[in-house]
């Protein structure tokens, strides 16, 4: 094919995509039915009152169905600005947020703004495939940081990675694909290095409504300065299983907004309406139901701390939010190892080799396991299959 | 601001944005409410019908709230390919469609996998804003490509632009801004040059239900080949009145859509799943109500045509589908004419200096009237309007 890209050429194939392919090629295991770990989707849809609210709109508002501002509906910019004011201590206005047409669009929206060909950005690993995408094909460069013990990135390493291209250090908190919380101090300290080099801090929050910690699980905001170098990513993907509607946000200065619009401009022209109005909605009336789902999923990651210990040759490395980041004891790795768990176990994880540089140890050795999808009783059948693994050890 | 990514930071700002900031920023003239001819946006929603079609989906389908395949509803691509095959004599498949978050997001997603910076696109002027800010932030250089009588764009012409960093030639046909429906012949000879010179035909037909020929506009799809060099953008908005939904489609070769498909995942995940249930209820209910629509923006390009022979010092230049792109008299151009038209006649519309390259007299004395927006009531108000001003002329 011709003409092509060669920087899109270059870029893997959308991993959860591949994963459906397994799913279309490999036959499960007889008597067992399949059991989805691959991606961090709500496998139910919003509340009953949110699709109500949703339907209403649709038949009610006209606006719904039509064009409205790039950076979103004001009044949902006003909310964010609002609780987020009150929930991390600081001033966070309305022209500081922008509405996106869900998270990854508001990284590569900010990210187009920050870096471009031959530029570099810093990040963690085991990194989030997408960020990794979306860099690679607008010519810019990964800078992978290895993680210590427990999945979390230290900012002395972070400052030997440096150079006079790096533009921008990405973080995401509670991590995907590692399930890591970053420590406030973790964060403050990336924080500091970013402004003393110039650099913009990304931090993408798109799980922070099921952080494990109660109050505010970073400072960042309460710096007058924050706008100067965070640039924060939201999604309502999770806390409202708004998925399928593709409503994310970015909150940063309003010198960055102003970029970001031109991006947005081209791209999306606008969010989707009806997503937003559903996503003000849910903001406005569902604190008490995400505080149950917030619950519920803590209890599961509860009860994946609590199984990693008795899988033999299995290690948990990371677990927190949606997922689980392990260290599994098989000879197999990447597609075979997808593959070989789907047709023995019927369970479909994404392995590490996709959330990694080539060469990482984590990549072979690891598998993410989006455990959010599945209730306490499939978290206890999952264990019992990958107990009953027959593939060959490392 | 730092870091900034040159790129960007040298793009203009979107356009529909600063018409929207003269309207907060400039009074109208006592007595006379706002005319808006600066958007392709229709101003009514969707009809009931739709309406009700969307919200019985919303309450009862819980996939249209939960992530889809990144290329979009299966049975929503089965339906383009089903029905462009018929439209335009020729074979489409089902895995030749893909939808986006939008048609602008079709354009970006496709140029992306089709070149990268330094390349070069070619695009007739005056051309889509959005198409050169992609591209120009994309480090792809724009070569203007000047149109004749009508505002057609020559083959011929083209061919003397192509060097070895030529990658795609762009046609929007019916133009925007310009109006024109490029003849079957026209878009022959570009795909001819095209394929001889191993270039991509990228042709965005966002305004292919409104083109006012009976039959199919071109002959393309019956190329057994088309495939191999020709890519078609589509839009729902505008049949559909689905502005707000974002929901367009690219018609590209399977090879292509799979690196398509790379792009759309890590910028979009997947399309808004409730809009593109809207778009195939939309196209398989609303062909009667589609026509009528055609019908009566016709009409409405009947009286934009037979209005400009009346108003001394105009021009017009093209007209067709939504769009007008007018000569005006006066010797203000740019922002200021915008401004001024809005100040002096409350009519708010796009200079010509926002479609076309700095040097190009088309863009000081041009002007782009939407006017599919207005009944013939609105149109003939907007020429009496236009008639009564008593700008400085050139």
């Amino acid at each position: 094919m011709y003409p092509l890209n060669p920087a899109v050429a270059a870029t893997f194939a959308p991993p959860v995509m591949e994963a459906r392919r397994w799913l279309a090629e490999v036959p499960l295991p007889p008597g067992l039915p399949l059991l989805n770990v691959s991606q961090a989707a709500p496998v139910d849809p919003p509340p009953l009152a949110l699709r109500q609210a949703l339907a209403q709109a649709a038949l009610d508002q006209p606006q719904a169905h039509l064009y409205g501002p790039v950076l979103g509906l004001p009044e949902l910019r006003a909310e964010i600005a609002a609780q987020w004011s009150a929930a991390y201590g600081g001033q966070v206005a309305e022209d500081q947020v922008a509405i996106t047409q869900g998270c990854n669009q508001a990284f590569c929206a900010a990210l187009a703004t920050l870096a471009g060909p031959g530029d570099e950005v810093i990040l963690p690993t085991p990194w989030y495939f997408n960020h990794r995408m979306w860099l690679e094909m607008a010519g810019v460069r990964c800078v992978p940081l290895a993680t210590g013990a427990g999945l979390l990135p230290d900012a002395g390493a972070a400052a030997a990675l440096v150079t006079g291209r790096t533009r921008a250090i990405v973080l995401v908190s509670p991590n995907n694909p590692g399930g890591a919380e970053y420590p406030a101090e973790t964060l403050a300290a990336f924080h500091d290095l970013a402004r003393t080099r110039g650099l913009a801090l990304v931090v993408d929050e798109t799980y922070r409504d099921f952080d494990s910690r109660e109050g505010r699980p970073h400072a960042l905001f309460a710096d007058p300065d924050w706008h100067d170098t965070l640039i924060q990513l939201y999604s309502f993907s999770k806390a409202y299983r708004l998925t399928g509607h593709r409503v994310g946000a970015i909150v940063a200065s309003r010198a960055r907004l102003t970029e970001v619009e031109k991006v947005l401009d081209t791209v999306a022209i606008c969010p989707n309406q009806l997503g937003q109005l559903g996503a003000l909605w849910g903001m406005r009336n569902l604190r008490d139901w995400v505080a149950g789902e917030r619950a519920e999923i803590l209890a599961r990651r509860a009860a994946i701390a609590a199984g990693f210990p008795g899988l033999e040759g299995w290690r948990l490395l990371g677990c927190g939010a949606y997922f689980a980041y392990a260290e599994h004891p098989f000879a197999l790795a990447g597609s075979a190892l997808g593959r070989a768990l789907l047709a023995q176990a019927g369970v479909l994880a994404l392995p590490g080799t996709m959330f990694t540089p080539p060469g990482d140890p984590r990549g072979p050795q690891g598998l993410r396991i989006a455990f959010a999808n599945i209730d306490r009783a499939g978290i206890a059948e999952l264990f019992a299959r990958l107990a009953g693994l027959t593939l060959d050890r490392r």
